[in-house]
């Protein structure tokens, strides 16, 4: 723990939600109200790339109001960045970088608000924070609409995802429930999800509401001729079905849906266009006329319908994380444990960054129904919680109210730093 | 007029909204508040087909509850239809067989919710009343989300999207923005719109919110080298920026971005696609990295986000269909009359059908910048007042509480008639 009054460094990693700012409004708020223990806080702009170019963001210039408003704007207020750090063997030179920023700006708290890369990226800070000798606090403050933390109940950002996705869809399907007698028997949405489904299991709420969905996951290998026969099924039944489709739906050889052919700079496949891809498909087998969306960014910064859950539990854990810093926690990460379904409860944990850090939580298999064509009653009494409730932004002249801080730098003490 | 108590029908045509429910809320309601004037309102299942076939809903069925909620369900309650009827020469048969239907359930009040196709054939039916000899007071209900109806100031439906979009393209701007330091640098959003803009004239409201945005409308030839240097203007000055294309945005000789090669029954070309096609030609030329999403049945179905002046107006004009019948008017729409812009202030007022039938509104050139790529002050006047308000669903475990009615077919009285 730090024994004098230290600043602490906040940054965002990767894909950024409609809630990773109301962390950040958890995690300043919490700093603000601890001014005697905590110092300023420093946002990295554009996350990490903002502490190793030394290219800091005096949060203390925002007024309280803006800060407030951090809890309804979707997005990154000080910039995100998909930039992985390699391995301490591999480029040392980074690491030692951040602790020499962190020592010139008197920095004492690091919280890094991100998913499992940056949660690996915090626990190598906190192990070299160590060894340097040089003082540093690591807290992960988890975040993605992935889902795929471990230990944690879930992420923030997942939960108005989900509800993204299930409102979109519902609203989709009666669309085509209304048009199938003579048009569109079949629309097809696709929602984002690497390699966990979790996200695309949100799709398959809405069977409840009378609604014949197909969904298809990332974890079910995905088989055209048991496909097509559902579709056929339900359409020859209802008249028309919805299909949800996850980005990362592959085949038994690992042969995505539809891959763009380009990668990110963390070399994963950059996808979109399994929508399209599925559609034809089934035109081709049945002649079924189809319609198909690609929400793609829509979904994961729609904060006009975040589900209030989310919300809360994205500033809780903000909150938590500087509250863990100054009970002297190190390279922890604050998780949501799930106490009951019905009525909902949970408390805020604590998980050891050793066990986060590059561990991928997949939808259990007995979430998705023995068809593989939808979810279970396990999956839905998991589900239906983090879609609960609204928390609507305010709006002034049709548009919602979405705060652009100011983001001022603080002065450089440092030389510069070529990012390699 | 009809001179004794007459029943109603009413259907719904072309591709459904978000507020076509409400209109049809406001067409039962009127007609039940003056159940001494009209007997029962029977719906067409599947919009016209339902005259055709004789497939009649009988709406008096439905609790006032259940009409109550159409007001806030997205699509079609009662089903619609692409089909056009042709013209009074090559099939007077269909002509003839609605008014045998409307004859022989005693329906003297025809009132047909739809588009400039749908204006047409109730134009139509109106006259072939006339010369049947059986007096039908035809009433068309103004809907499209393409706003592309003439003399009306607007188009129920068109209101809701443009919110949809707006709101959409500047959450998914906030989000490029985050991330364009290290990541995807454009964001490209495909609208609905096969030959009127106005649905990609709402994504250019957002430049007010220091979005750079590049709007792509069917109104102005693509010119892709002017496109292309755009975007890179707007990336090199703001780092980022959003493209929102259209789907029937095209080149000068009429070749669509995108073509599915499919057409739907009124033979227009099914479109969709435009968005990766934009995206990778930007790709090509300067490497940024981005993002698309198509958000096709999204855009109109969500009622979640549904622009309060929308659903008043689709329910007022539902309504005001109802007192021009009784009133003794024929082959007529109601219209919005815009009386101010700021304050927004409107009248309900009256267009003959002879002026609707087969005329398409598209943006006036002063709408759009000089550029071709932007909206202008004229445009953004317009937009705003359509936008304003939200009219939340109410919502039950997490989601939106639409209805579905019963739906209680009439007995049939006539023999079968085969659709050609």
């Amino acid at each position: 723990m730090a024994t004098k009054k230290k600043n602490a460094f906040y940054a965002q990693s990767g894909g950024v939600t409609a809630v990773i700012n109301a962390s950040a409004c958890g995690v300043i708020q919490t700093a603000r109200a601890h001014g005697g223990k905590i110092g300023k806080v420093y946002a990295g702009r554009n996350g990490i790339i903002g502490a190793l170019t030394e290219d800091l963001i005096d949060t203390s210039k925002e007024s309280a109001a803006a800060i407030e408003g951090l809890r309804s704007t979707p997005s990154g207020a000080f910039g995100s960045c998909r930039f992985k750090l390699k391995s301490l063997e591999a480029n040392k030179r980074e690491y030692e970088r951040l602790i020499e920023v962190f020592k010139a700006h008197d920095i004492g708290y690091f919280f890094y608000n991100g998913g499992g890369d940056s949660a690996d990226t915090c626990y190598k800070v906190s192990q070299l924070s160590e060894s340097m000798g040089y003082p540093i606090q690591a807290i992960h403050v988890p975040k993605t609409v992935d889902n795929d933390l471990p230990i944690t109940d879930c992420c923030p950002g997942f939960g108005s995802v989900a509800k993204y996705v299930a409102v979109s869809a519902l609203e989709a399907s009666f669309d085509v429930r209304s048009m199938a007698k003579t048009s569109t028997k079949v629309f097809v949405l696709e929602v984002m999800g690497r390699h966990a489904g979790w996200i695309a299991a949100a799709g398959g709420l809405i069977d409840k509401q009378g609604i014949p969905v197909v969904v298809l996951f990332p974890e079910i290998a995905f088989d055209k001729a048991n496909f097509l026969a559902r579709v056929q099924e339900l359409v020859k039944k209802h008249g028309f079905c919805t299909v949800v489709v996850s980005e990362g739906c592959h085949d038994a050889d690992g042969k995505f849906l539809a891959e763009q052919g380009t990668r990110d700079a963390f070399g994963h496949a950059q996808l979109g266009g399994a929508a399209p891809v599925v559609a034809n498909m089934i035109k081709e087998a049945h002649g079924y006329k189809f319609h198909w969306a690609v929400a793609d960014y829509l979904q994961r910064s729609a904060r006009h319908i975040a589900s209030k859950t989310d919300v809360k539990q994205a500033y809780e854990l903000g909150k938590a994380a500087v509250q863990l810093a100054l009970k002297g926690h190190n390279a922890v990460m604050p998780t949501i444990d799930r106490v009951s379904d019905k009525p909902y409860k949970y408390k805020i944990g604590m998980a050891p960054l050793s066990k986060v850090a590059n561990v991928e939580k997949f939808m259990p298999r007995d979430f998705i129904s023995a068809d593989g064509f939808g979810i279970t009653e396990k999956c839905r009494k998991y589900l239906m919680p983090l879609i609960q409730g609204e928390d609507y932004p305010r709006y002034k002249d049709g548009l919602p109210v979405y705060v652009t801080l100011k983001n001022v730098a603080v002065a450089k003490k440092l030389p510069p730093f070529e990012l390699k």
